[in-house]
């Protein structure tokens, strides 16, 4: 049995504990967190704690807090023996620099509150700085479902900002197409085939390959009278930004 | 069994070929193309022409061609009885304007050559200048496992305004990934996971309201660090409308 201190008590924690919870071989033997609160939910399931001082002993510390707080929290966890981790996509493995035997378990996948993830195969960014322990690491995600990747601090960064890209920034799209639905007197459901299909293109072709639009095909009737439809100044900025983009991706002399 | 002539071969007409051969109630009686060549795969099939005067008698002349071929090619069809009707989201009901049973049958999705659009309930958007011929098309769209919307005109061109949005924009968001993928030798799946349950999580809660990331947060820190991460010139300007966008939209003072 893999016995785990959990610190944290957001999206990422609550995903990681119900997640080992069903996994036969791990056991979350307390939680963390500063403040009461957040931790009340946990408390009927587990030991929980607000002080540091109180940590138990367990085989792995692992860390799902705001970046800003990983330096300081690591530091206080270096008289422990067990692997630290955290769970950031942004934060190099050297922040937790005072401890012997580090990590990086970071989820690229997004977390909601009263989501369930129902998917499993969340790919699982696994870094170490002791080469034995990436193992260890391997079997954690797999235990949990999860796909392990091996993925330097440097990857990890670019991923972050990749993810930013696929998930924050399409979100925001998908917000404008509520938006003019709404306008419009339309329900936002008409949309939704639209974008899962889009959505399930990527799994089998390359993105750069299917781009599809008026963009695509430099069709600049559709695209002037778009511009003309479009009410608000920054969608129309985001119209023609993303319009170029794609030409320019796709070599029209611009 | 209502009969009706395919104006066209491109991949709206080759799904829509498909769904109504697999229709009990509807019979394609021929398709007509301007030239040979791309009628051919239909050729063992069905009845084919490449001359307009050879257009067989039908319920329905369903054109899904270019949209600027669409006033000229309606205007051929003048001398015929049955229900004339385009496939665009972009042009409207009066550019058939000779035609006095008229009408859209708007198939609001993204086809491709190569990929079965395995999924249902694709939405058509629905117009008629006849009201009594709203119900035929109803009854068509849900023949072939559609779901009909009754969509004005006007409310159509904003929905191919969203539709650029939500798929042509959202999959270059995804290229743009798969690039940053690829110059950090890492595989593009990595980042599918994320980008179905991106797509999937629109389906129970509004992307405005479920709207994370550093641009939602303003954390500076991270979103400075991702300007700096980024190589291409245009992926950076994209980045920063995008985040002010985001800012913009869930009420940062700028």
């Amino acid at each position: 049995m893999i016995k785990i201190v959990l610190l944290g008590t957001g999206n990422v924690a609550e995903f990681l504990f119900g997640a080992f919870s069903e996994s036969g071989r791990i056991q979350v033997v307390q939680v963390y967190n500063h403040s009461l609160k957040s931790l009340s939910r946990f408390a009927d399931q587990v030991e929980i704690t607000t002080s540091v001082e109180n940590i138990k002993d367990a085989d792995i510390y692992l860390m799902a807090v705001k970046d800003d707080v990983i330096p300081e929290l690591s530091g206080s966890l270096t008289n422990k023996k067990g692997l630290v981790l955290h769970t950031s996509g942004a934060v190099s493995l050297d922040a937790l620099n005072s401890n012997s035997r580090r990590g990086v378990f970071y989820p690229l996948q997004t977390f909601s509150k009263n989501r369930e993830v129902i998917q499993r195969n969340i790919p699982f960014c696994l870094e170490t700085n002791v080469p034995e322990d990436l193992e260890l690491l391997k079997n954690l995600a797999e235990d949990i479902k999860g796909t392990p990747y091996s993925v330097s601090s440097e990857q990890r960064k670019k991923l972050h900002l990749a993810a930013v890209f696929v998930c924050n920034f399409v979100n925001h799209l998908y917000a404008i197409g509520e938006q003019i639905c709404k306008e419009n007197a339309l329900p936002f459901e008409i949309l939704q085939p639209l974008i899962q299909e889009t959505a399930e293109k990527i799994l089998d072709t390359s993105p750069h390959e299917s781009q599809t639009g008026p963009a695509k095909r430099n069709d600049s009737t559709t695209i002037k009278t778009h511009l003309d439809a479009i009410v608000e100044e920054e969608n129309k900025a985001i119209y023609k930004l993303l319009t170029q983009a794609i030409q320019s991706a796709h070599g029209k002399e611009l």
